[in-house]
């Protein structure tokens, strides 16, 4: 039996709406209160609801994502080559900070298992990370690291893993250049994630270009400085080590020091406050801005009313919507430093000879996103609806509680790498084409948008808010369901499917300077 | 007791000389046949053999490194502080293609044993590489590739191992960015690595920029096409995949045709021409330019008078010595080709705001290194004398025999990655200050430039070149043994240290175009 004919229209405005049955509808189809399909509409698609004049707008959130092409009938297909796309908005004359903000009770009550750490923060696991200076040492400490794990690791049952926070950066690289700022602070501030529990060891090799002290210099490490200790370095080029199992041995030796401190560490009470949630999208089909997205914005709105930060990020997944956030800015000042960012970026994309648009994949249009206003748009939702109250650089830290918006590009890799440097201790998320999507330092809960894929993918997405296509289930509910999975997940009580598999993407930094 | 006093110079016009003794020398040295120090010069460090007068040239390699900023007694340190660079010499007016070819005879009847390939070229290692179109499919791949290790491997004793490809490109880009040709193109031809047999096999995730059909288009692929095969693509996304173990297995039985080919391969006597050696240097010293380089440059004559391919790199390394280049060209063709690469790279490094002298590292300098001038001076010797015959932009392949140009940055890992790609089946790389690096496709055959290091790092240094600085060989002693030792590790007869230790660098892009 077919199922009813079911379409997903967002903004009471729209002229189009997303066809949410698996495999399509096919032309003929009736829909209810609706005009009658004139060709086959993909799952995920856009179908005119009335007819639309050559130029005028095709409206969908509410506003337009591109001017028609053609004259477009109604129950026709919107594919992407009917759409005009509009120009990027402008960066002067927007709306700063004048939306005013939600008037929301608390949410009080909630609480996570973490290891609160010195410095104040909170992780949800107790990691031992191995911070390295240079792609030259990672062969050394990824060998070092397999005897850690079976010689020493075993003694340690408190700790849950040991990670080399391998990079591709460090030498070879201008790194005087204006913009290496930004891998020197990502690969400082990762290695100060709240889930490394402040163990700062470093293995160097001795003559690159990021020398530990540039990397970590004096006083960016609180928690050792309160422990009055100097930098803990492995240099391989020491003239005290003679062949390669010395180098071997100093970093267990350098391990085993901090794998004590750390396995004497125990999960305790904090309030739901301490989360600090970044949240991402990735592989996005029509459906993200209408299930997954919306339940993560839901949950995000939770998260702030219980005290909690929450990221959101991807500079060119929210540069259509550059007026809304400015609206929603806490402050005329966040406000202006969400303009520098997106103009910092109009001008990075520029100097490579393109825009914005270059963001959308085949994938994405395949799925019904038909350009990048469209995609901005379904992304943006997941920052729910918060007053932005900060505004990070690419590679700086959070501080702060609330929501903020962490400047990154939409790389799911580049941008996880760089909410981990912003401190995140818990990840989300959401994908509708399907990505395996994992990291090693933080735990990445999986948002599937369709019930198809949270089916095929069952052992690989944590939450199906395709339940919300379906009818089975509100923004809400999915929202509340995500935001109790995720204090599971913090406490330890639940892994994800990623934790599971063990499947962990590299860290890939954002190096918007020259090699050398 | 103290080793008499030794110093190198390089040429017959040099007023400098390096100081050569493990330590330095005190004050008070007489040096044989020159001055006496008039303060502690560091090992690998410039000593000043007559009076230099404040802005006169520092003349090492008979080349003006810089100029002195002050007068400089006979028997002083002429430290970094002391030379004022040069400019970079300008793209016009250079000698092109006027020096004449050495009068050598060919070297005849050395050969090495070695994997033949269906396109024509020569394995020195038997290899299953996994090709990735994307990072997000990273994690299962890593997965896969564990239980291919364990399950499948010891079933096929003729392969060496399995490589996954892993790199940091392929969504989140700007693809269609006028610079996007490096990084793709870049994977294209490493999975195309003489060391892979020609078996290649694709993990793609499927909504990806970088489809499959862009990373190899048809054609792109001899070996397959000449089977009359389809490109060999697991697609994580596709639908008849229900569970992560579904993919796994995918993945595994993908794998085992391949093995199943691979393990029927044999080693056979091929000459010594199928060589194609990519030569790097990292972590240099003073001493690179006075026994290692000299040494890897005596062997690539050998190697190319024996009709093999060698490739020489590192823009920023040879920019300075731009006029030797042109003028060692085969053809005014190959000529501008030299000029066109460096002047890209003078527009990419202004870009972010950077010159050449971006270059040097904090290890450079402490080894005697005052500057990009000196370094590069010292870098281009280990390209030997042959005339220039082929200049690659990065990420090309190379198609021919004789002396080639690699473009690429110095970066040691971007450089060896694109040398992978260029199709090197063999890597000499020398060090001065010493680096652990390894590729997993290929063999790196290590030269350390000062006894000292080989000495320390005795079981990752392959040959040592110090025994030319300390008098016990000369340069064609040094040469001939990498030349035989080549041989050997080519034929796996021997392997090098970081293939016993299986020390692995990341493969890392050159992708000078933004991410999105």
């Amino acid at each position: 039996m077919a199922a009813a004919p079911h379409t997903i229209r967002m903004h009471e405005r729209d002229n189009v709406a997303i066809v949410a049955n698996d495999g399509g509808l096919p032309p003929g189809t009736a829909l209810p209160g609706g005009p009658t399909l004139r060709e086959r509409v993909p799952q995920g698609h856009k179908v005119a609801l009335v007819d639309i004049a050559a130029g005028a707008p095709v409206l969908r959130y509410g506003i337009p994502i591109g001017h028609a092409r053609e004259a477009i009938a109604a129950g026709r297909w919107v594919h992407e080559r009917l759409l005009q796309m509009p120009e990027a908005r402008g960066l002067s004359d927007l709306p700063m900070a004048t939306r005013p903000a939600p008037d929301w009770a608390p949410l009080e009550g909630y609480t996570f298992e973490g290891y609160r750490n010195a410095d104040g923060s909170v992780g949800t696991r107790n990691i031992l990370a191995i911070t390295q200076t240079v792609q030259c040492v990672a062969g050394v400490t990824d060998f070092a690291v397999q005897r850690i794990k079976a010689e020493l690791l075993p003694k340690y049952p408190h700790v849950d893993d040991v990670v080399a926070l391998e990079h591709g950066y460090g030498c070879g690289v201008a790194i005087d250049a204006p913009d290496a700022v930004v891998p020197i602070r990502t690969l400082r501030h990762i290695s100060q994630n709240p889930n490394f529990g402040g163990e700062v060891m470093v293995v160097s090799l001795g003559c690159e270009k990021l020398q530990p002290e540039r990397l970590l210099p004096p006083g960016s490490l609180p928690i050792a400085d309160a422990r009055g200790e100097a930098l803990d370095v492995v240099c391989l080029q020491d003239e005290a080590h003679v062949g390669f199992m010395s180098m071997v041995e100093s970093i267990l030796r350098q391990a085993e020091a901090h794998l004590q401190r750390l396995n004497a560490r125990r999960r305790e009470t904090v309030p739901a406050s301490e989360l600090v949630v970044g949240v991402q999208c990735g592989g996005s089909d029509a459906f993200s801005g209408a299930t997954a997205n919306p339940a993560v914005g839901f949950c995000a709105d939770l998260l702030v009313r219980a005290g909690a930060s929450v990221m959101f990020s991807e500079t060119t997944e929210v540069r259509d919507g550059i007026a809304q956030l400015t609206a929603r800015a806490a402050t005329p000042e966040v406000a202006q430093a969400l303009v520098r960012e997106m103009a910092w970026y109009d001008a990075y994309l520029q100097r490579g000879s393109v825009d914005r648009s270059a963001n959308t994949t085949p994938g994405n249009k395949k799925g019904g996103l038909s350009n990048i206003v469209e995609k901005a748009m379904g992304s943006i939702v997941k920052s729910g609806s918060a007053p932005i109250r900060h505004v990070l650089a690419p590679g700086e830290k959070l501080r702060g509680k609330g929501l903020a918006y962490a400047a990154t590009p939409a790389s799911d890799f580049i941008c996880g790498t760089l909410q981990l440097a912003a401190g995140m201790n818990l990840h989300v998320f959401t994908t509708g084409r399907g990505t395996p999507y994992g990291l090693a330092a933080v735990p990445v809960v999986k948002v599937a948008t369709r019930s198809d894929l949270a089916r095929r993918w069952h052992d690989l997405m944590d939450i199906n808010a395709g339940t919300i296509a379906d009818g089975q289930a509100t923004i809400e509910d999915v929202g509340w369901e995500l935001f109790r999975f995720l204090l599971d997940v913090a406490s330890g009580r639940k892994k994800t499917w990623a934790e599971q598999w063990k499947l962990h993407n590299q860290l890939v930094l954002f190096n918007p300077a020259p090699v050398t």
